[in-house]
């Protein structure tokens, strides 16, 4: 038997971290600017707590591009290292020196933000450099160490002269990768990975107007005023803000604060958000964030991916599935927490605990902000609702928890503008809208317009009439159906208003049984039974005799298909189906029945068909142009 | 001055190994059935080139769960390892044997298909196992070998008993793995990684109709027959297809052939394929693959991301953004080549002037296949178009070498069903849609029932117009009109028809100086002047007397914007503007003028008004409804 160490073999991992460790070349500044932060940061920690007995001042860290030596300089004024540190650190790969040194300092160091866990961060650096240079002079009285690697596995170490307190990391940028020798490269990076870092980031000098100077104004002869140019200044170009609102206590903070960094966020958005959500929470995990409502549109798909993953002020991915519950990607914002994994997969996360609770502390904390939103000044929150429905009801539909929340806030507007709760709707419109089997029916139009005529009809029998026009919506009535008790949605035109909410009660017919019989041959001679199926309705004599319905269970079905019902594609298929409902008790039916002529009773039944299409928006084409022609000519 | 190596801890890479080696613990199965794939590949080869003495016979791969003792088994039949090659391949980490054997055997292996150049891969074991075993056998004359390794840089090696060539590799797998002992799971995993896998891969047995048998039919005293049962057997179940279509030769495949792979492909999808591209090219890179065209839908965003990246018949990623041009994103089916570069971010992947060449040679197959296809059996290309016009659109506005090429083959639809290429319609239409300055006015409809009234207009002229509707089209318009010369594109609405293209000749209005300023005063006075501009034509007496028009710049820049027009949203925002264009040498307009009372006058002139709304499908809500009940009150 024999027993040994696996040996890894240093010849052939070089070339593979260099091909594997991040699959994006770019995550290398990233690295090694979390390093200098770290190195920055351990220093500040180790001179609090009274171990490191030197100035901490106002450390920076500095990205210089040398083009014409094709090289990247990221300096620093953290602790440094020592030669014996460098040998530690740098020359043992994966040997983490951020663990070891919160291991050390366990509890104090809890809050210092120390970020590097990777270890093999360093390594990146090959990952774009054919040689990288370490000059490094440590916090403690020692000579600076400078150290050479070509990438191979060799590495040269001797004593350099730099004076101060830090550590400079030289890449020599190969070829390939002289993308990073471009100013407007670096400077991206730089915005997108390191925008909040909590140290200050120079990248450059700018020109500013000198604040100690005022600029003096003298009169000519005239009376012409003339003001001396502003007097300029070269100051350091600090790319970052090292303390991004969300770092911040919610009561340190002002509206236009909050409104500011939303700027910050997203310097292209000329719309306001509606209003934020300050997270923040220390156990049983640690989260901050700032999370805003922007105006949604009804379309789902397109505004997703605008809230941006942190740890520790490093941007980690705007891809925050499985973090966020799905209906929140649509909000935007920062989330920042250490206690995320990173680098595993999609379902590893959601299935992680730690990761099901931070998802479900944000979807209370939502929950918790609108209910407050609405019970604080419910008239804007009615005013903002058009434009955050869609995430509410999203969340209705796919969060069980936010679903039982949202019965306090979640609105139902009505086609004259007013907002009711659930509850409210229910009190207000059980005594009418209950049918005679004591259920409840929630009428409702998808589009004023479009249903204007049946919506009429409603409310002259003093219904109230929501609208509802969320793609999402007839999946949020079907689960109040089975939620709530003995109620039940119909759209408006599903079927003539004394149908769809039943009484107990008899219509007279004005026609007996013979003209009755009389009126369905003519209607089926004329009407194709393919298209619409007829309906003799007694109804009042001025509804209108003629009226085109559509039965909402079928409609329903086809329509939460469309937008994603699951299952096999069994309605979405299904033709159209439309019934026609002639009123006979309307005068017309009366002179349809009392005309001699086959003609005239067929340009009757005709016309009167045209304008029920009209109204239901199924008059169209050559037979809509036709109809138009008719009636020019009727007008003459 | 030190010098010295740098010094990879193994401590220390292991658990790296285990959390950063991919992103997905998943992937562990495709490495370690990639790695037996190998081993069987590699002595197919030896035995082809008469380097091994053995018989290769039919060998497979077989994966078997054993869920009390939480263990997977991987099992090959391939060249198997001796103690000295486990010692060599397995304990040094990061030493690819297949990198080795490819370089030993250069020439002769390169059509192996050999897939390992990973190296790493067995050790993604390590994501899901605590402990690890390898028991092998080579296929030279030498004792097998037992390794164990429980994680820890340690591990045992001791001789097995194994009698069979081959490799089994068996997982002990940790209880936050357990999901791996799921058969569903596996499946699901094998089916989704190794699917078209080059060696056959057993996963468990099943049940089948014992072909051998056939069963006995025996006649009663009654005469009625009874069929004894099939007798079933149980046999392997072969999870993979080890040669798929796309590796064959296009002239050994028929129709069916290609249908059939769809239909492996994409089991869930009901509908066949319109017609495919049978990719193949050795040089100056290697790739191979089959691209569907499917029945496509107006919507850009939800049929993407269809189309299956393979290297050597391995699964790799459903994502070819960057491979595939973006407009062939649409397109379905596979596309497998060893020589694209994987791990590497999508930017560098667009840069890479290999995948640049990947990229335009798929162009170029796709336009030629288009081509042929249109020459062949014009046809079916028509009766086709509708279903793919957007992805050929598409990439004739992204691709300029496509918009060449797409010349013969992209086609103009009229309302009337014909089906023009660009030189066939201009030299259809150039005599009669000619205007006085000599531009060529191609005249087109977004929509037959909704524009219809001014498409009768245009086809009374004996003008061609064109049905345009996909959502792009307005983009591919603004590029015609600037690539060809002296043409320019206008809705059928964008004005009265003769004012759309505009010949020599003096219309001669019916009314006086007087009469015109009468009316225009009388229309200004009902009308509002923010919703119209009213524009008075001497047209031809039976001509639409009243009629809405659109002008095309606005309505055309609009719709550019809303699909994605890029820059700032100027035109966006803008209100809709309509012209009122009134017929002067129409009746009705006489009768205007001619009738007497202001209160009639008006009414003519709002029913006129609202009957052009409804050819232009203005007239909505309320005013539709008033209309409707006017016109009901008229026919009685």
């Amino acid at each position: 038997m024999t027993k040994g160490n696996i040996n890894v073999s240093v010849e052939n991992i070089f070339p593979l971290i260099k091909k594997f460790l991040y699959s994006d070349h770019e995550i290398f500044l990233r690295e090694l600017i979390s390093n200098a932060t770290d190195a920055t940061l351990k220093l500040k920690h180790l001179t609090n707590i009274g171990d490191a007995k030197v100035e901490y001042g106002n450390p920076q860290i500095e990205v210089k591009i040398d083009k014409e030596g094709k090289k990247l300089h990221i300096i620093d004024q953290g602790l440094g290292m020592t030669a014996n540190e460098v040998e530690k650190y740098i020359n043992q790969v994966a040997f983490s020196g951020a663990e070891e040194f919160l291991d050390k300092y366990k509890d104090s160091a809890k809050d210092s933000g120390i970020i590097g866990h990777f270890g093999l961060g360093f390594y990146s650096a090959f990952m774009v450099a054919e040689k990288v240079e370490i000059i490094t002079k440590s916090y403690k009285d020692e000579p600076a160490a400078h150290w050479t690697c070509d990438g191979s596995p060799e590495f040269t170490l001797v004593e350099a002269d730099k004076k101060d307190r830090g550590t400079e990391i030289i890449l020599h940028i190969t070829d390939d990768d002289k993308e990073f020798l471009e100013e407007a490269r670096i400077r991206e990076l730089l915005l997108k990975y390191n925008k909040f870092m909590p140290v200050a980031i120079k990248f450059g000098t700018k020109e500013i107007n000198d604040p100690d100077f005022t600029p003096k104004t003298t009169k000519d002869k005239d009376g012409k005023e003339t003001t001396e140019p502003h007097k300029q200044i070269t100051v350091d170009n600090i790319i970052n803000n090292p303390n991004p609102a969300w770092t911040k206590q919610p009561t340190d903070l002002k509206d236009e604060d909050y409104s500011g960094f939303y700027r910050e966020l997203y310097p292209m958005q000329f719309e306001e958000p509606l209003f934020n959500i300050h997270l923040n929470v220390d156990y049983p995990f640690n989260l901050t964030g700032i999370l805003y409502f922007p105006k949604m549109t009804n379309d789902l798909n397109i505004q997703k991916d605008k809230i941006q993953l942190y740890q520790n002020q490093v941007f980690v991915t705007d891809n925050v599935e499985g973090i966020v519950p799905e209906f929140l990607t649509m909000l935007r914002g920062v989330i920042d927490s250490p206690d995320i994994p990173l680098n595993v997969s999609r379902s590893y996360l959601q299935a992680d605990g730690a990761v099901k609770k931070i998802s479900s502390y944000i979807t209370r904390k939502v929950a918790d902000k609108l209910k407050s939103l609405f019970n604080n000044n419910r008239e804007d929150f009615e005013a903002k609702w058009n434009d955050i429905k869609i995430v509410i009801e999203y969340g209705m539909l796919s969060e069980e928890k936010f679903f039982e929340k949202a019965d306090a806030f979640a609105l139902y507007p009505t086609v004259d503008g007013k907002y009711y709760t659930y509850e409210e709707l229910y009190n207000k419109i059980k005594a009418k809208q209950t049918d005679k089997d004591d259920k409840l029916v929630i009428l409702y139009t998808s589009n004023k317009d479009e249903q204007h005529s049946y919506i009429e009809a409603a409310k002259a029998k003093g219904y109230e009439v929501l609208l509802l026009d969320s793609p999402i919506v007839s999946h949020l009535m079907q689960k109040l159906e089975t939620t709530k008790e003995k109620i039940s949605f119909a759209r408006v035109d599903a079927d003539h208003i004394d149908k769809i909410i039943q009484k107990d009660e008899n219509k007279i017919s004005k026609l007996d049984e013979d003209q009755t019989k009389a009126l369905d041959e003519l209607l089926k001679a004329v009407i194709p039974s393919e298209k619409f199926t007829i309906q003799l309705e007694p109804m009042d004599s001025d509804a209108a005799p003629f009226m085109i319905t559509q039965p909402e269970f079928m409609r329903r079905m086809k329509e939460m298909q469309a937008t994603g019902g699951g299952g096999m594609n069994m309605f979405g298929n299904m033709p159209e189906m439309y019934n026609l409902v002639v009123n006979t008790n309307s005068e017309l039916v009366g002179e349809i029945l009392g005309t001699k002529t086959k003609k005239k009773q067929e340009r009757l039944i005709n016309q009167s068909l045209d304008l029920a299409r009209l109204s239901q928006g199924l008059l169209k084409g050559e037979e809509l142009t036709n109809f138009i022609k008719r009636s020019y000519d009727m007008i003459k």
